[in-house]
């Protein structure tokens, strides 16, 4: 799928939004490649982000998923609107035991107001991917809401 | 719904396996109430949380989400299970704008296999609680497993 | 939750779909109860409703749940509005096994442009209610969009 | 992804359970390709399968989608098991306005216990086909339950 994005600097758009999420550094998280309709996330593994085998937790698997989608529909949004993450369904589809998760939203179907995306994340141990988690999203596009806290305007 | 868990000690097994979950720590995520077929935690706020506009990140109200409804079926399984969350769906109402998340999840199904939960996130801005989240989950009981690191063991 | 309509005539309105829906007359469906932000609709068995064992469909289960919850949203949408299901997701708790399905559709969340439901479908068996299934769904206002085919317009 | 059957016969296994589904050829459904983990169905339109804007009903577009699915997991399974949706997601993409639905389902994690497919149902129209749906499915597999009514054995 070929996407053409509403706004010409949408790289750095989704850059700025992402580095604005405090969340993403308190976990750990990088932005590694943001296409039109596409975002790729990774998670180098710490023991503070795991549940109780040592593994990566599923709240961090649906957080990388759902900021993957999130960012690959934000991609192709108007300069001046927000996403907001209508709703999401995630499957868990094995442990996530390794040291890397790898994130990889890709939208399915843009709209003006709504936005589906599908999202994979793999996770990698010894250097082998296998595919940990996917998902099924819907984005809205809120359109002439700022992408950052109201007090900064 | 009234549930009779298999455990007598489901209070002290839930809790236990909260506190083995390094994520829950990190973030400051508390168990608060631990009943059969129900379970609530707490979280306040703190800046590490956040998404871009300020407000609790979608992906920590999913993990609130996930981790309540996943301890609510916990708490009726066999003392030698560990619990696995299969899939879930979260829709998200409003904005995670406050200062104390509380997330409530309530078996409405336990079975052998799976189990069906629905959790609620509730959000509380100056006192107020606002519905921000609510998923539909199913979890699968890992009869046999230990809810712990296996070099634990 | 108790919700006002903007429609006053919520319930003929519903109504009225409900009877341009040429799928609920083929497979019996009736529509039972409107209220706001609530509907209620029962489904007889027949035999050209069952899967491989002889029960319910799970695509008429479904069809059940979308259809409750996708009214329970439209009656308290503005009179020249038509409803659009954006998406659901459904859990399929015991087997539709009996002589009379009942799908219960409420409204969780309105909202200007996007409503939530939750749905529950029962499965009536010698008299005994037995949850069935239950979704989770996000439903669309489409303003302006007449509720029938732009033909008859 | 290719996968290899456990039913040597899983072909002429999908088909008759196909058949034993009295729903199907109520609503003109037919299974077009059975191949491991993969199961297409066409539903040619006919008013009685229409909403109030007289395009396909999302309950028969769910169901469609839940079936592709289901076979897609069933082809895989054991001689003697059968196949029960525990659960799945719909997107609605577009419209079902159409003159045929194509329902097109894909295992994406085949398993002992459980199985994760991915669905998508097509529409077309004027020989133009377009993405009208995509789920996300969980089945499970039920050894030793056989897939027909009980009262046949």
């Amino acid at each position: 799928m070929s996407f053409k994005p509403l706004d010409p600097n949408y790289e750095m758009k989704v850059k700025e939004s992402f580095a604005r999420q405090q969340f993403m550094s308190f976990i750990g998280a990088k932005l590694v490649e943001v296409k039109p309709g596409y975002c790729e996330i990774h998670l180098p593994y710490k023991k503070e982000l795991s549940q109780q085998h040592g593994f990566f937790h599923a709240g961090v698997i649906g957080t990388i998923a759902d900021n993957s989608g999130g960012y690959a529909a934000y991609s192709l949004m108007a300069t001046d609107s927000s996403v907001f993450t209508v709703e999401y369904k995630l499957n868990l589809i094995a442990p996530g035991e390794g040291d890397l998760l790898i994130g990889r939203g890709q939208v399915i179907r843009p709209g003006r107001n709504l936005t589906v995306c599908r999202t994979e994340v793999f996770v990698i141990k010894n250097g082998v991917e296998k595919l940990c988690a996917t998902s099924l999203m819907t984005l809205m596009e809120m359109a002439g809401k700022v992408d950052c806290p109201v007090e900064n305007k």
